[in-house]
């Protein structure tokens, strides 16, 4: 279906590979970035490539940085001998978001996921191991999502450091905080059982 | 806020002028153009520099071309003495959709809104005045928005051509195929009843 003129329809199809965007967001995307002046447009292009060129991953931990070591990584007081493991650098992101971690991170990658092709070698586990051998530390916590992946990764990761002489975590499932119960789902509410904390 | 690395904020910044994109979805987008290979991320901005520098205005009518004159324009058989004036192209594409007009288009690029700065001025006017001169034009189809704007501007043109022998025509307003009546706005209705058609 070639609606538009040839070089706007290859620029729909681009736009439409964004995350989410369908074919008539990506148009009007498309025709934004049409009424843009030259040098706006060519700012835009610029933006995005420059950032593809100097945002790198942390050697140690895979975050985004700008040199060779992420900020956390660089931080001499957060190797607290807590490492926390993410799927991503936006959980990451969300975590330090909430301020609360004190210790440096680790990001897979990643979960494993079969069906989609993601094993094992896929994922950073060979770098983590070698921190937990090198960084002298005393905690892991397995902050994957609470999907089916996430829980297979945790399952594996925990596998993994069996033999060694850590405490390995996982973030508490229940309900967020301001929720409504009465609209909580069922795996949620069952988590939040088993979880639940003495008060007295 | 510099939430995350200066070149992202950058990325995200230029990313959440697209029309309808806040800090989140941006920074979804500027994620998913970081993990983009190299080769990809490069095609995608040289697709939409290469669609700005290939996209140009048709001489006559303002419709996207890629030479001189857009498809109507050159388009013999479309010079029926009818033009039909909208305010850009996405509604001529519309037109173009719907399929039953077979006369000329000219897009006026806007619709007069003292508020935003545009006034007769930026908008083509001298360009449709010629055209009705020279194409030997029987009938000008109003097509501007039924909004404030639009219907100014069609009021304006009405007076701009008063002195022309012209049938000067205005879309119908009324009721959208498939919509329930329940539901209509009561400017809607109300045009519907003052437009409506006799069946006998």
């Amino acid at each position: 279906m070639n609606e538009y003129l040839l070089p706007l329809e290859l620029m729909v199809e681009q736009l439409g590979q964004l995350p989410g965007v369908g074919r008539k967001t990506a148009a009007k995307y498309a025709f934004h970035l049409l009424e843009l002046p030259q040098e706006e447009l060519e700012q835009f292009c610029a933006t995005l490539l420059d950032g593809k060129r100097r945002i790198k991953s942390c050697k140690h931990c895979n975050n985004l940085c700008e040199g060779e070591v992420c900020t956390v990584c660089a931080d001499a007081k957060r190797a607290n001998g807590q490492i926390c493991v993410v799927e991503d650098v936006k959980t990451l992101m969300a975590m330090e978001r909430a301020g609360t971690f004190k210790g440096c991170y680790h990001v897979l990658g990643g979960a494993l996921s079969p069906i989609d092709g993601i094993g094992p070698d896929q994922l950073d586990l060979l770098g983590l191991l070698e921190r937990i051998d090198h960084d002298a530390i005393t905690e892991v916590i397995l902050a994957t999502n609470p999907t089916v992946e996430g829980e297979t990764t945790a399952l594996y990761i925990t596998k993994l450091l069996k033999n060694k002489e850590l405490k390995i975590t996982r973030l508490a499932c229940g309900i967020p905080v301001g929720a409504d119960l009465e609209y909580a789902d069922e795996m949620t509410l069952s988590k939040a059982l088993e979880g639940r904390m003495a008060l007295n």
